[in-house]
């Protein structure tokens, strides 16, 4: 079967909800997933799973226990399985996304409002 | 140490060589690489490894044996492993790629002009 390609637009405007990623490709036991994200979220790691984070839209802040890094569109930013870190957007970002699949967005922080242990595809 | 964001337009800009594909960052076990491509690469593939395209300028056309899928900007598709495929680009495309680490860009094509097993970071 041949692979179908997928324009990243064109799924971003299948959904509004804020941090609540949706599955776009499956990569090896990994997900690809776009999110969009504004406002703070939980600090929180990811202890099994490096987590790719690419900006597709806007702006996004990630906050590490030792400082705080801005990702502009068109930069990306491994945050490897285990560091802290807590995303941050003024006004509304769109991101690219890779985490192992099953990765829940909140990591090890105590399930929460914006908790999705279950990501949709689109 | 925190991680540093990655520019892809500023890591574009440090190569000019087509069909190199050069290392930009680690994910788990893979790599996320940036590469120029213009005209034909061989028919291969990667019987360990699924590979990820993403166009982040021009556009390229990936050749399966049962048809032919054409990239626009903005799109991705991830090739399986084991499928056989051939990129082509009529006009240089530049392409983010993930790839396991230590892939070779031929895959399992007897070794060619083309072959790089060897990619460098930027």
């Amino acid at each position: 079967m041949t692979p179908t390609p997928i324009n990243l637009s064109q799924k971003l405007s299948q959904f509004a909800d804020q941090w609540s990623p949706k599955i776009i490709a499956s990569y090896e036991n990994c997900h690809f997933k776009l999110a969009k994200l504004q406002g703070d979220f939980v600090w929180h790691s990811h202890p099994e799973s490096d987590e790719a984070f690419f900006v597709l839209r806007g702006r996004l802040r990630i906050d590490f226990r030792e400082g705080a890094v801005t990702l502009e569109e068109g930069e990306m930013l491994v945050v490897p399985k285990g560091v802290e870190h807590k995303p941050f957007a003024e006004t509304e970002c769109h991101v690219l996304l890779l985490d192992r699949a099953g990765v829940v967005n909140t990591g090890d922080a105590s399930e929460n409002d914006l908790t999705e242990s279950d990501c949709d595809w689109i």
